[in-house]
């Protein structure tokens, strides 16, 4: 079984080397609509994005991650938020984000872009915070890389569908015919 | 701009009403395997996933939820818990979850299945944990019932980027071009 949309989501990798290309503005704001139609409990679409291009900007947010030369490779950084004024459960919000930013990766890579989704800056997510100047009810959720991807081979590796899924009750294997 | 990928992220919608009809195992391994392609923090894949489709089973699980209509009229539910031995982060944990739900979602859509993600049932996600014997490490994330969706036109709006998305620091609106 095959389509665009499965192919996409199975041939999406996290690129970290980014061509010296620029990204217009037009792909962004696609991208990031793709984003914004992440479905949300209760509907509350609590992202938000602050998109950067500065490179003062990047080199200021380098300084707080073990990333630093990743994120300041790329032309585009889509800084994605939680806005606390939004938000209404921590988890299902959190949920919500993650959803965000699949569609933001999984459209980046139908429009030829590659992205890789940064976590460990979050570590210092207030001072990133402060650096984008956003105001004290957004928190930093991930810092997503974007650019046009520099050609070579990206392996990735997932458990067996066996490991992860049960059928009915948890221990009966799940029991479709294998593909 | 448009691909299939982009129309399937745009177009997808919350399906509550579904017609009696099977869906094929083959198709449910199909939209697992997508939602185990997300994006993990070091790749932990946290995702489990257990697979209903006992009419009793169903129905010991609707008695949790104000939805329990659409989750007995749907022929498969996935329910997606977080294994806290693979967790390593609560809320990296949560939006990777988020990342493969909507990996699931997309999937479906694209195989001309519907879905809708039920996150109300979380408020009693210890009993479906024992209904469904998952080990108590297992916490339940989010229950997505998947079946042929029964035709009608299923709006959904979203809030205009202008709101959403800001260039480089906040407060300057993000200047691309409209499309």
């Amino acid at each position: 079984m095959e389509n665009e949309v499965l192919k996409a989501i199975r041939e999406r990798r996290s690129v970290r080397q980014f061509l010296d290309r620029d990204v217009p503005d037009e792909l962004v704001r696609e991208v990031l609509t793709a984003g914004s139609w992440a479905p949300s409990g209760l509907n509350n679409q609590p992202w938000r994005f602050i998109v950067v291009r500065d490179e003062k900007t990047k080199a200021a947010m380098a300084e707080h991650t073990h990333y630093g030369h990743t994120l300041r490779g790329a032309p585009v950084l889509i800084c994605v938020f939680m806005d606390a004024e939004a938000s209404y459960d921590r988890t299902k919000d959190a949920m919500g984000i993650g959803a965000c930013n699949q569609n933001i990766l999984l459209a980046a890579h139908s429009l030829g872009l590659g992205t890789v989704w940064l976590g460990e800056i979050l570590k210092d997510k207030e001072d990133v915070r402060k650096i984008l100047g956003a105001p004290d009810t957004y928190e930093l959720m991930a810092v997503i890389c974007l650019g046009y991807p520099e050609p070579r081979d990206r392996g990735s590796e997932r458990k067996p569908l066996e490991e992860l899924a049960f059928s009915e009750r948890y221990g009966e294997g799940f029991s479709g015919p294998s593909r």
